[in-house]
């Protein structure tokens, strides 16, 4: 069985169907590119993560990052790739040509990372980090902070970080312990103790600049008196040559359930009192900063929910058309009757139709938010610019728990597929869950995501900006609705929005009452239906646009010759799939989603009544 | 922290409050026993368990069977624990004493090997599978073969094993191509290859008795031409002394995804032409007497998912209650105010009351399974035994099924509890879900035991048996409608119940109509929420229980009073926390059970309908 990472053709869909990304080259700042050189370059990137990425996907799990004496060894098998990564220039897809970068519209970076990502994140995480943690540094820095450190990490000669959480400050940010003190020469002297940092050593960059969150001494507590710092591993003197060791020390890695191949790592800075940082923005602003790469980061943790759906998905579906087992159940009374390829079975089908349903709403999610990032950079008015950014900080949330909620329990629906082989390391399958795991904990826990969308962004503008979600899923209800095949689809759909409005106003109106207790503890619940309610206009959506194309193709034919027709013909079996999908999401999922909001409507207070004691002794 | 296997008080609760067990010592099996007896019984095993089991969970996960040049080497931690298991008596506590029993009740035994089994099942795998096997040569075995073989398996001196699976022949029993050939002597010459065989070679027993499945030659396709043989590891002499090694190879092991400790192997019959066996029960039989064992078997599979679910639950507890992260919600905006521990935030708390439903549910659902056993056994008339069973078949396949996937979901919660944390080998959870993943593959997968209760279980005595359960429910909600505090919880649950009535003939009537195929596609759906209704029923009941003792231990305690009392006394909060978890559940779990039913109502066909090249390309 071949390795399958995403599925090309549904990219494409989404990209040039979906999402018509071709037209953004209209733009002064794409003109340079065409749909050929966008093709091209995922499919770059698809050969260079098929040949050199994937290989090292059970391998890095095998081995693992090591430590020896407060160094870090990334598995030997990522070399090579890293080599090729850099080269290639995939380090950082959007940034500026002139900084390193492609100058690529986001949305066909994404495309390429599906791949490069998806043959292995835990390799991923080392190649990508150096453009997130270097955006804060572009958008925030000084003009010596850019030279000095944006070329280097924006072509992955130095590897970037993100140090945020210390042993008593996870969740709680604002708890951090890790202290700066000014010197003399405007530098920082950083004192501390960071744990869980992603990259936070490794052996494949000469440099490793650290973004890191203390607080000034004297600072107010809480997230209010944070600073962000650039702290490099070692230190960069002004002309960019490289100073001393800048007294940073790896004290060791954690064992994982998986993505074994990444290093997370404890930092201590300062042992010897030797650690400096220069001050990234200004000075108790750090959080502010911080959340520039937290929500761009929550997207990309989104995609790993994805990217690991995606393959599971791919695996699944060969090994359930190669695998024969079992009878027809038209034949299963006969026991002569030949054994069939799983796929035949019909709970074999659900739970493949279950996974590309939610493999494909999650995708065209993720490049939704995508293009919600592009929008707002290329508005050229500042009420266009609002109201794209508007729907990206809501959906920043639901994006990020929803992928990697049901990015798990598709790879846990995939391993099931294979039965007991899923369970052996014969197959991904088993890895894919475990790599999948950490993403609903990663970059705020699905937990605090959930309260962010129920404190912070249900409220926006007095719930204007959840309305404008509203009325965009509304549009694609009411083109829906014109198309025959579509019209209980687009109502069926219609009523459920309308129920999360209600659900809406309430969970809203309670969170603000002093029954707020209560309306927290339905928060997950609440972004869960949010989840399903977009995930299932995302499908419509694909459907809406599938039908045209699928009429074109099928055109005359019916029953046996149509069905016959569907089983050969690629193009139109992709529309069909796109039709069935959204009919399995909306009448066999929806109904479901429906009854989480009554629950929710409910606001049952069992959770917040309980006696803690109650919980047991 | 102190490790967590079960909660005692929660066993105790069940076994003598909800079941009463003590009352089964009026029958004459169990005249010798008392509550004391039992609550002895199950201390030792908890002491055994924590004390000589516990300890290998992290170790046997690292260090892992292994295999060497046909060799298996159990963990080494397991050598001590399993003399002591053994010197204990615990492999076969509901065996008659003659053979090495304790002639338990087998609630009682249940209640022992969460102990047993939860502290590591890895472990308790080689424990436990001398008596499942020997189940079998007890009903079904000649009066040699019981005394060759029975007591050296119910001591646990020899091991067991049951060899089913071959590479083509998983889920589909009925295709193995191993084979039998009579011999002049009357045993029978086997040869094949069978896989993923639990303990099917390891160095803690002196012999190993393989239940082995194969076709003699010349018998029919399929499921009717199976039968069953007994082929020991090394030979056992008519006078019961030890002959020949037998001609068994292993193989292989299986490198997995958890479960570590436990040996999953393949093994090689006859491949020098000397593997004998004896044939257990009758020619071509062999399923029958096979399904003795895989009957027992799934409840035992369903109970790993409640060990692990109630070991996650114990832990995460455990850790809210001592992991201080955030300010309490009603400071959130106050920097200074304090930390407090994590059980006080509400999404920490619906994600602990969610696992505590769960697993309360699976152990009420899986010790009601275990009751209906004995009483099936105890039965003096007919009708009474036929009764018992037929809800024990009905609900065999809705108990595996269920408390595995749900088993599996409460672990993964339990992770999410102690975030990045959670994700590390330094608390137990993590295994905890490897561990736990296995349960919904084992002993047929959980779709198998989906169609087994639509094609099967459902139409049983056209369809009285599922009417005799919505009978046992009904009991339970008149019950606690007379209970003010319980009304619109038993009026939600009938409710549900009615709908569930509604849904399971629609279902019925559609798998015997043309369109099988659809309701096929349906079935994991339909035994999820027949999984559910009983869980809900099985909260209830103990809710119903609980008002009694908890308005005489609360008695004209009020407002917050009450309040402080249910912080201070364990017994009133453990009854009012069983108020508080059925209401939790019925409130705002059964509302998305019934948009589930809705689901399986609307009996979409997209699943049926997708062109398996729509799939993907």
């Amino acid at each position: 069985m071949t390795h399958q990472i995403a599925d090309r053709r549904d990219i494409d869909f989404v990209l040039y169907e979906q999402f018509r990304i071709q037209e953004i080259c209209q733009y002064e700042k794409y003109e340079d590119f065409n749909k050929k050189m966008f093709d091209m370059i995922i499919s770059e990137a698809r050969k260079l993560a098929i040949k050199e990425i994937l290989p090292t996907f059970a391998e890095s799990d095998k081995i693992g990052a090591t430590f020896d004496k407060g160094k870090v060894h990334v598995p030997e098998c990522f070399k090579k790739p890293y080599k090729l990564f850099v080269e290639g220039e995939w380090t950082a897809m959007t940034a500026d040509p002139e900084l390193g970068g492609q100058g690529l519209p986001a949305m066909i970076a994404t495309a390429a990372s599906e791949y490069l990502s998806g043959a292995n994140y835990a390799f991923g995480l080392y190649g990508f980090e150096g453009h997130a943690a270097g955006r804060m540094i572009e958008v925030f820095g000084t003009k010596l902070q850019k030279e000095l450190f944006l070329k280097k990490m924006y072509t992955g000669e130095w590897g970037g970080t993100m140090d945020l959480t210390e042993p008593g400050a996870g969740s709680d940010v604002g708890a951090l312990t890790t202290t700066a003190v000014k010197n003399d020469d405007g530098t920082y002297s950083i004192t501390g103790n960071k744990i869980f940092i992603t990259s936070g050593e490794q052996d494949l960059t000469d440099n490793i600049i650290h973004p890191v969150l203390a607080r000034i001494e004297g600072a107010p507590a809480g997230t209010k008196g944070i600073s962000l710092f650039i702290v490099p591993k070692i230190w960069v003197n002004e002309d960019g040559s490289l100073g001393d060791d800048n007294d940073i020390v790896c004290t060791g890695i954690e064992e994982k359930m998986g993505i074994h191949g990444s290093a997370t790592c404890a930092l201590t800075y300062g042992s010897k009192g030797k650690c400096r940082g220069l001050l990234l923005g200004e000075e108790n602003k750090g959080m502010k900063v911080m959340f520039q790469m937290m929500n761009d980061a929550r997207l990309m943790v989104a995609a790993i929910g994805l990217n690991c759906a995606a393959a599971s998905y791919g695996h699944s579906l060969g090994y359930a058309r190669e695998r024969f087992q079992g009878r027809a159940l038209e034949n299963a009374l006969d026991q002569n009757a030949p054994q069939v390829n799983i796929i035949k079975h019909p709970d074999v089908r659900r739970m493949l139709l279950w996974m590309k349903a939610h493999v494909e709403a999650m995708r065209s999610m993720i490049y939704y938010g995508i293009s919600l990032v592009e929008k707002e950079e290329l508005a050229t008015d500042e009420k266009d610019r609002a109201y794209h950014k508007g729907l990206l900080d809501f959906l920043t949330p639901i994006l990020k728990a929803y992928c990697t909620d049901r990015g798990v329990e598709v790879c846990s629906e995939g391993l099931q597929v294979f039965g007991g082989y899923g369970y052996t390391k014969d197959f991904p399958v088993e890895q894919l869950l475990r790599d999948a795991r950490i993403a609903p904990i990663y970059e705020g826990t699905n937990g605090i995501q959930a309260m962010d969308l129920l404190a912070r962004k249900l409220g926006m503008k007095k719930g204007q900006v959840f309305m404008d979600l509203a009325g965009e899923i509304t549009k694609t209800i009411n083109q829906a609705r014109e198309v025959p095949a579509l019209g209980e689809m687009a109502n069926n759909l219609e009523s459920s929005l309308n129920r999360l409005t209600e659900v809406a106003q309430h969970i809203g109106l309670t969170a603000m009452s002093e029954k707020f207790k209560i309306a927290f503890a339905h928060a997950c619940p609440f972004l869960d239906v949010m989840g399903d309610v977009v995930a299932a206009w995302m499908l419509l959506w694909r459907a809406s646009i599938a039908v045209g194309p699928l009429a074109k193709l099928t055109k005359e034919k019916t029953g046996a010759d149509l069905a016959a027709f569907l089983e050969k013909n690629k193009h139109a079996a992709f529309y069909q799939g796109q039709l069935t999908t959204a009919q399995y999401f909306i009448q066999s999922i929806l109904p479901v989603t429906n009854g989480k909001m009554d629950a929710i409507k409910a606001m049952d207070s069992a959770v917040v009544d309980m006696p803690e004691l109650s919980f047991g002794t």
